[in-house]
């Protein structure tokens, strides 16, 4: 019997009834049996009633390939009939006998004749007579119904449930739900029938669900209960009626009661880990002392749980490592990492945008990124909510507990940043409206909050919500600390982290990334009195106004790369030259604009002079990355200046540091050339000056289609390639991050694209430049060093394309990271499995 | 004797030598020869001067491998010493040899010996005692100079010319001279020694020039002049002094004064159009009345003249129609296209920026599009001045004679539209300072222009000049079309226009374009009051109303579409369905936003409102093409309602018209198909509305990177691909057109870039792109269209990777048809002539 033939509950009842536990008589329907019931055509019942005593009492319970698909509900107790009702009233009474009898006729009117439910109403009551008034009621309405009387021959029963439950299985609703949890179109329904065990009668008679482990924690803990005179799943929502388990001070258990039955569940559910290799969730009835096992299902479990489980079956020797690795899905590895609402908590929610960086923080509304620093330095929790940020906001996102956009998309800045510092984030929330006069957001529906309310940013559901939902907190515990060292062991790709500040970088290496992939060097030019700085070397006149200006920049740069290469203590560091356009970095307002001349002493025409004539059409596409560093060449000389005395500084201190310098942006193997002969020349004066001799790398970020193109010749002046896939699948669709979020999810909806190309990386085509690149960047130099830093780096697909194409590493988020170490490890383990 | 090997003016006097003209004794230094003089190893003088008789008198002459390349000047009567000028004094008069010596000496001294030629001053005098004491000081300064006598030697002076004109060809001033005209860094220099013919003496003497076409007309036309008592070239420069060539009511003429030499220069012209192939400008001298041919040199001619001189030889059966279309380059002709200004004129250049739209107009200045049309309206040409231009100045463009811009390159808005109408346009005049306010435009240099001065823009060099140089008309002549005829008969790709409106479609069949390659339909709703309805469109609420809007629109969009049928008479027009995005729509400042308000009866923070929502941030890789086409489908139903209705229409008074109906911006294959749908049906519900059936086509253009890569499974719906070059280039180098003119020349001058990708089409990279989509598209369907269609179309770069490649065709503006199909056939001829 397999899953596949027969559904899983049928599979796991075959294991249980191996392993010797008192599964009462069971038959299995196969898928096939079970379509061809669908079609009309049915099985011999006499063979399967043969397999049950006479005057059976049997459930019913579908047997999907996986629980998750779904099935119809549970029907017990067919076989029900006034013949049947008049023997058990003797046996377990005349109360109990009626209620099972007017239980199965309302759930076979409702569930099978689909009959109207409301006129098989279930009386609340335990007294006899009432229930025989009820149960005639209800036998009369049957066959007011239907012009018939209610069948009571078992064998009729029985083939009307097969045949509705088969019929439910192929209706649209049910199709489409289980093809929204991945079921292929052609998915089965085995069905189980099984011999009753009453529950109900004289004697300890009885029901209960056992697990072993906490569902939240995954820590061994028996959780269940028991309800006595009942059946099924009942005991789970008795509430107060319903017994322990285990010896309890809060009231009576099953193990004070029943000691014999409770020891065998003990056992049954340590046979059960042992041997079905997974922590089970069995279901079990007493019937006059008598345990049954009826069913067994995997315990369902929060992500921390799945982790704590996996790695404990594997230290116990139940699983291989490689097993518990596949068990894991990373993305709930990211949950880990961040504050979660709690799923069982009430949402009022807000507004919806997209999900942008995962977690969820709560705190008090704030509409500028001055307004969330001074909220910090009140130690206010704050929440920032923006139009969309710019490369002016960092700071205050920095103080933020967690960032709202109007605009945008899952590449956008504010979604960039947020996942970079593990900030949650929800961008592109279009229907939210900020109204900075009133300091007021608009809400669909009418309602308006204020600066200084409180709110709620979900960033793994993509929901604001109102007010303080409860929430989980992070959980990087030993088992998920064990498991990520496992990976480590099986996959064969490196996994570098994005980190741009120091805070970035400890990120980096409390998830063990190997090193830095990819500093991005111009947040360093926001910070503090720097961009006062940045801003006189764009008003500077000639190359020595702007070196003068800069000379003043370079130490602070220094400290920035000594502070990331101490933290990185030797592993390599790669750092992005200057990329983006000079406008960035002046005021766009007139207050701004104001401020700036006075601060330069120059007329504020001329302020707005040079503002107007740095704006470009197409920022992303303008006088930025390597065409800065050719036309304003001060730049680079500066920052490779900074690089080289940091390296230089904290080699003296310990390991020799060997920095990684990456120039943006580059569509042509001349500026390569160009950036090389000045780079080279810094490192030789900082030779001279310093006397010491120190190695470093020079390599390309390959962003535009071009440099992909051309990547044999670029080689030959880069020791490394690095694709930089935002940027490249900006320019290989035609579509910028920040304004595609207005009909990316139209698109995805409609099929247009499969996916968002900015969250899946676009495989078809720019992974076809990828590829492209990468051959003819090993054509050029067949010791290149080939790897991915955009915000793909951390996705499962955009890993499994980096192995196959033979990468050597990935660069992501830190927050990232340990996914994409579960993400490398399980295709390693994927692929030796089929070798 | 080669030009390869002697240089072209040594080639030229072998031939005239053999057609037996009288050309005095002459002895060709070959490039290598020459080449050893400068480096020290001298020719036997010996033997040269074995060549001449006693006592000679000798010219020397440069003989580069192509006349453009210049050389060192010639040096006329070496030889002269003490004892030839006595001789002379007898043969000639005394004052006639003094001065020749005198001439001779400050030559020698000045170019031979480097001297300082202040002390060499030629006295303006005949009188033989005055120049005779300036010889005796030209001598004493000589030797005073130089420590030694002047050389009396003929062979030291000979020697020395030659080695002194082989060092001057080496010079670095030399050689970057004739580098920037395409000469080899090896280029070599011939020198022909020849026997002087005096000119000066008793009888006839004296020396002329003659030519027997017009230079600017190429017309038929004895021109030059003779200048007795002279030599070398100084008739030209004598101003009254010479005398006609041919009888001429104005003074005396050499048909009368030599009947004779007269009857043979006109012979050895004849002979020479005849023998050389070529139109020569011959050098002559009459010494005594004997006629010597001293030179002969392809006459210099102006782009019109060239066309006419090769037509005519053609149609002389001189040389082969094929040689005639070699002869002139296709940039020629489109100067012939438009008016220039006389290159002979005074320039008072007030600004350069670059040459984006050839031709030249003058008008008075106007600094809004408004201020254009009102001046248009008085009859007053005008040159409208704009910091950038932007859709909504196309009606101030029409009405303008030529556009001048602050910003922006070759393939900026206003070049490209510029191009399209054929109207002078110079763009990224970034020197210019437009102050608004006072209606002025400050030139660098501290000059001030007001609105209403007059200024002529001259877009083939992009010079602004000041007021209004003299011009030459535009040449369309029997000779251009001839030309133009031939042209077609020899190429083998297809040439189409691209072309917006009726004006275009018109310049497009007078260019005998094959077809309407690009027809860009947004242009069609800035025009009267259609840019009302678009913002209403924009404005409207749901797909219904926005539904009504377009019904208004569809009319006039069916009337755009029929004129374009009925002039292109059957040829095919491809039209491009909508492409920009909505915000290029919509008023930018509040006075615009105010009105707009007004107008939709809207609050104006409605509509800011909107206008912000609308806003992108990289509007060239934002919701624009097939994105829009998707997502607001109204717009494409509606302009394909119009096509198809316009093609009904037109096909039932005509030819069937087969409307190609092209997809923008499209980057996935699911796109195509999405609008193929909606296409079809509103061709079924047409085909049903007016009972004609028709055909039509839909294509698609290829314009990111992504639709190359994926181009087999596009072309499954498209039946033709036409290549975008513009976006394509674009995205492929990830650089914005409008942005790129900041940083451009600056690239080009240090060569990162070979040249502008724009104005020159990337071969190596995004024509890379091209190959790969244009194999690809024939794998998805074998017959499938293939073309560019972007600003690269007209070029030969660009038509010669087409023909490689296979293409169907190019298209390009209607004013670059005519050099496209010249480069076509060029190209297939050199093909031709491999084979």
């Amino acid at each position: 019997m397999s899953a596949g033939v027969h559904g899983g509950r049928a599979k796991c009842l075959q294991r249980l009834i191996r392993l010797e536990m008192p599964v009462p008589v069971t038959v299995a329907l196969s898928f096939d049996a079970v379509h061809n019931v669908g079609c009309g055509r049915m099985p011999d019942m006499a063979e399967i009633l043969g397999h049950f005593g006479p005057m059976p009492l049997l459930s019913v319970r579908p047997s999907s390939q996986d629980p998750d698909w779904g099935g119809p509900g549970a029907i017990l107790n067919i076989g029900m009939s006034d013949l049947c009702h008049a023997d058990l009233c003797e046996r377990i009474g005349e109360g109990p006998a009626t209620a099972l009898y007017l239980r199965f006729v309302q759930s076979y009117a409702v569930h099978v004749a689909r009959l109207d439910p409301d006129a098989f109403d279930l009386p609340d009551t335990a007294d006899a007579t009432e229930l025989k008034a009820a149960l005639r009621a209800a036998l009369e309405a049957y066959e007011a119904e239907t012009d018939e009387p209610f069948p009571q021959d078992v064998s009729v029963q029985l083939s009307e449930v097969l045949r509705s439950m088969a019929r439910a299985w192929t209706g649209t609703t049910a199709r489409l739900l289980r093809e929204a949890k991945g079921a292929p179109a052609d998915a089965g329904l085995g069905l189980v029938v099984q011999a009753m065990a009453l529950g109900v009668g004289p004697g300890d008679c009885g029901s209960g669900v056992i697990q072993y482990v906490n569902a939240l924690t995954g820590q061994p803990q028996v959780t269940g209960r028991y309800l006595s005179q009942s059946q099924g799943r009942d005991a789970l929502t008795a509430g107060e009626r319903a017994m322990y388990l285990k010896r309890d001070p809060r009231g009576p258990s099953l193990e004070e009661s029943c000691p014999e039955a409770w020891a065998d569940l003990i056992r049954f559910g340590e046979m059960s880990r042992r041997r079905l290799r997974e922590e089970m969730q069995i279901e079990f009835t007493l019937h006059e002392g008598k345990l049954s096992i009826l069913d067994a299902v995997c315990v369902q479990r929060s992500s921390r749980a799945t982790v704590r489980i996996a790695v404990a079956l594997a230290e116990d020797g139940i699983i291989p490592r490689e097993e518990a690795l596949m068990r894991v899905a990373p993305s709930a590895l990211s949950e880990l990492l961040h504050r979660q609402v709690d799923p069982g908590a009430p949402r009022d929610r807000l507004v919806k945008g997209i999900a942008a960086s995962p977690g969820a923080a709560t705190g008090r509304i704030v509409l500028t990124a001055e307004a969330a620093q001074s909220s910090a330095a009140r130690g206010e929790a704050c929440i920032l909510v923006r139009r969309e940020t710019t490369p002016e906001d960092i700071r205050g996102m920095h103080a933020a507990e967690g960032v709202v956009t109007m605009r945008g998309g899952i590449t956008s800045h504010a979604a960039v940043i947020g996942r970079g510092l593990g900030l949650p984030c929800v961008v592109g929330a279009n229907d939210l409206v900020i109204d900075r006069k009133r300091k007021q957001i608009k809400i669909p529906g009418g309602r308006t909050l204020a600066e200084g309310d409180v709110i709620t940013v979900d960033g793994s559901s993509g929901d604001v919500l109102a007010g303080e939902p409860a929430m989980l907190e992070a959980a990087l515990d030993v088992g998920f600390q064990t498991l990520l060292g496992w990976a480590d062991e099986f996959r064969d790709i490196g996994v570098r982290a994005n980190a741009d500040t120091p805070a970035d970088a400890r990120s980096a290496r409390t998830f063990a990334a190997e090193g830095i992939g990819l500093c991005r060097t111009e947040h360093m030019f926001f910070e503090g009195d720097r961009i006062g700085l940045m801003r006189e070397m764009i008003f500077a006149d000639s190359a020595k106004e702007r070196r003068t200006v800069l000379d003043r920049l370079m130490p602070m740069q220094r400290g920035d790369f000594t502070a990331l290469f101490e933290i990185m203590a030797g592993k390599p560091v790669c750092i992005r030259l200057f990329d983006p356009p000079l406008h960035e970095f002046l005021p766009h307002d007139k207050a701004g604009m104001r401020d700036l001349a006075e601060g330069l002493a120059l007329p504020l025409s001329d302020v707005t002079a040079r503002v107007e004539a740095l704006a470009e059409y197409n920022p992303m596409l303008g006088l930025r990355g390597v065409r800065l560093g050719i036309t304003v060449p001060e730049i680079y000389e500066m920052q490779a200046r900074a690089i080289f005395q940091a390296a230089v500084a904290v080699s003296r201190r310990g390991d020799p540091v060997v920095p990684e310098i990456m120039i943006p942006l580059v569509s042509a193997m001349r500026e390569v050339e160009l950036v090389k002969v000045r780079v080279d020349a810094v490192a030789a004066a900082v030779r001279g000056e310093t006397g010491v001799d120190f190695e470093y790398r020079l390599g390309v970020m390959v962003e535009t289609p071009r440099a992909a193109l051309r990547a044999e010749d670029i080689a030959q002046h880069a020791s490394f390639l690095s694709f930089g896939t935002n940027d490249l699948t900006q320019m290989t669709y035609g579509l910028s991050r920040d304004d595609a979020g207005r009909f990316m999810s139209a698109y995805v909806q409609q099929g247009v694209y499969p996916e968002d190309p900015f969250h899946t990386l676009d495989v078809e085509g720019v992974g076809e430049l990828l590829k492209m690149g990468a051959q003819r960047g090993r054509a050029g130099r067949p010791d290149v060093t080939l790897s991915i830093c955009g915000e793909h780096g951390g996705s499962r697909a955009a890993i499994e394309f980096c192995r196959e194409q033979g990468f050597d590493y990935v660069s992501c988020s830190p927050f990232r990271v340990p996914a994409a170490r579960l993400s490398a490890a399980q295709l390693a383990i994927g692929d030796a499995s089929k070798a």
